[in-house]
């Protein structure tokens, strides 16, 4: 029998989905189960995009310009323009969803052994990404004490090299739901011009922001046109996961002309995410008021939850859907998988994810939980009930 | 300015798309141009899969099981029945095309500086992939003489080293049309056994052959279950290329526990391309009975047409929709180029994809073009006019 390959065996699995069968075999036993531990939201599509694929009417569905229907990218533009962005339509690379166009970025700047400085935790799938491009990802440690700020900017001069390609900041944070000040975004300007880095700035959670603070973009910041790349995604701002639907942009032509030949290389991304998402564009304002209102609440009862749970803690993060908490546990694996194989309360336990698998460096996050606030107010409250109770009788309580 | 990758640098360039400014500019010049360059059909996706989507009624447009939607890959068991090919839907991962289906493939089998040997001519975008795995192509000459065969097993033979991983062949193929025998077949069986190496098999165009010969699966060779990849897509069956829908098969657990890794990485393949395809294994067989005759028809009226061309030559070959021509030119890059560029007959002229591209080989194919016959018989028979026209003015004739 032939061998797999080494990168194979060194690919991490998900730590979003590794508990996926201890859920399965818990649901197979009758217990409900509050599924916290993934970044899928339970809001709905807006109808305008829905309604764009409804009457689709092509005859022939037909691969598209390998960097989208240009189309789509002149609507993006005209998004963008509402959130300040000046971008172009050659400026944009359509994917199958961020995930795509953030390889493709990864693709365009390293080579194998090059490394990409990120402040963990961090989104966990970064690590996949990187494996799969054979490149390493330095990460730098921000504390839950500090409520996950950015680190100081000796702790990333000190980890750079002569294979340090690029940093790369999620904003707002997945895992953290923190969201990087002006001031934090122009250190890493400072960092990157003065290094000749990339920056790779995830903002797939642009508009989730909270207690009247505003979304600073990277794209906003002066004097490093050509080092940044945004990544971008319709997946969380219009709840269309699935669609597989996001792209870089970047004003850096030769990266954009190089990361035009992996779009090649792979035809077109695909075309009903595409109409969805050019229609989704037209979405009205009062979708996303209504929306953040809603995962405000979520957050406030999801933050004062955790905080009435006697040695637990939980920063109150200003963006995106998810915190990252501290509970009094040995080990959140251990923990999380105990929640769904051994412990129930009225028949009901939760999911999270074990933020380890959101730490690169071993050892860290042991005793925390990402917890994605995509429930509605009653079963987030009644999630942080059944925590309560767990916490009472988990054997590996600190 | 920071630099891109060196592997950037080497990503090629796609032979079918480097002509498209060209054609752009023909086009704006008031030129009807004939798209023979490219395996982008003009028959229509089935009809019962275009109502899936019409008729989609999901609020929430989720992520779904990295591998695919169970209810998708236990349809294409269903279809993979009417083939004769036992699978389970666990041996089945969905992708986002065939295109990230072979990614999975590569990475999962092979490191940088792994081998694969490919019989040349082949899909140009086979080139990317490896170089985006940083894994090395060796090309196996296949002649146009013999039509494309199988190349002997010497070929094979004196091309194996220690990095050779994997064996890679398109059947039908792109971009020769040729269809490979039971026989050659099992050559292929009896190489990948004796070297205990993978074999992929890009199997997407499987219904479409001709002159009573039937498709030969390599999920039909005994006694190497575990070596075989199947690369499997709706892109060409149901003239669906935009939906990004593809996937990969294998028996081996070890293999696709590896390829699941890189699935999750990414989350999930985008949901419409899912329910298309498992909405198109319903289309009825009078569908492909049409698609065939019309395919049929078109074959014929360009293999003849092409050798009734004083100097031209252009196998018969009996699968998928392309043929490889010679033709009496001293550069297929440059001659593609005239095409568009500086030659029109009628106000009209012909897009062919440069042979050349699809060698690995540097100096092969320079005189032969692929041509892909995805317009009815008589704009077919109009192209076939015009390039002879062309091939009477052009200088570089020889």
């Amino acid at each position: 029998m032939p061998n797999i390959s080494q990168k194979g065996h060194l690919m991490p699995e998900s730590p979003i989905r590794k508990l996926v069968p201890y859920a399965e075999a818990a649901r197979a036993r009758g217990i409900k189960i509050y599924p916290l531990n993934i970044g899928q939201p339970d809001i709905e599509t807006p109808e305008v995009s829905l309604n764009a694929i409804h009457n689709y009417n092509q005859k022939v569905i037909a691969y598209s310009h390998s960097a989208g229907m240009i189309s789509l990218r002149e609507k993006l533009v005209e998004y963008y323009k509402t959130v300040n962005i000046d971008l172009k339509a050659s400026e944009i690379i359509v994917g199958a969803g961020a995930s795509e166009a953030l390889l493709f970025a990864f693709q365009s700047i390293m080579d194998p052994d090059d490394e990409v400085i990120i402040p963990e935790p961090f989104y966990a799938n970064y690590n996949g990404f990187a494996t799969n491009a054979g490149i390493k990802v330095k990460p730098i440690f921000s504390s839950i004490e500090s409520g996950f700020a950015l680190p100081p900017i000796e702790d990333f001069e000190k980890n750079i090299t002569k294979r340090t390609k690029a940093i790369l900041v999620c904003n707002p944070n997945n895992p953290t739901g923190y969201l990087y000040s002006k001031e934090e975004l122009e250190v890493l300007r400072d960092i990157v011009k003065k290094y000749d880095l990339f920056l790779i700035a995830d903002e797939v959670y642009r508009e989730f922001t909270y207690d009247g603070r505003k979304h600073y973009s990277a794209m906003y910041l002066d004097g490093i046109e050509q080092n940044v790349i945004l990544i971008d995604s319709v997946s969380k701002r219009y709840s269309a996961c699935g669609a597989r639907l996001g792209w870089m942009a970047s004003k850096n032509k030769e990266l954009m002309a190089t990361a035009l030949k992996f779009a090649q290389a792979r035809l077109s991304p695909p075309t009903f995410g595409q109409v969805l998402a050019e229609a989704a564009v037209d979405t009205p304002d009062s979708y996303f008021v209504e929306v953040k209102k809603e995962y405000l609440a979520r957050r406030n009862a999801i933050v004062e939850g955790i905080n009435n749970i006697e040695g637990a803690y939980c920063p109150n993060p200003a963006g995106a859907f998810y915190v990252v908490a501290r509970l009094p546990i040995d080990d959140s694996d251990k923990f999380c998988q105990w929640l769904l194989e051994d412990f129930s309360f009225e028949n009901q336990t939760v999911m999270f994810a074990p933020a380890s698998g959101f730490y690169s460096t071993a050892g860290k996050g042991k005793d925390e939980v990402r917890i994605s606030y995509v429930l509605n107010v009653d079963d987030l409250k009644q999630s942080v009930k059944v925590l309560d109770e767990a916490l009472k009788v988990y054997p590996g309580r600190k």
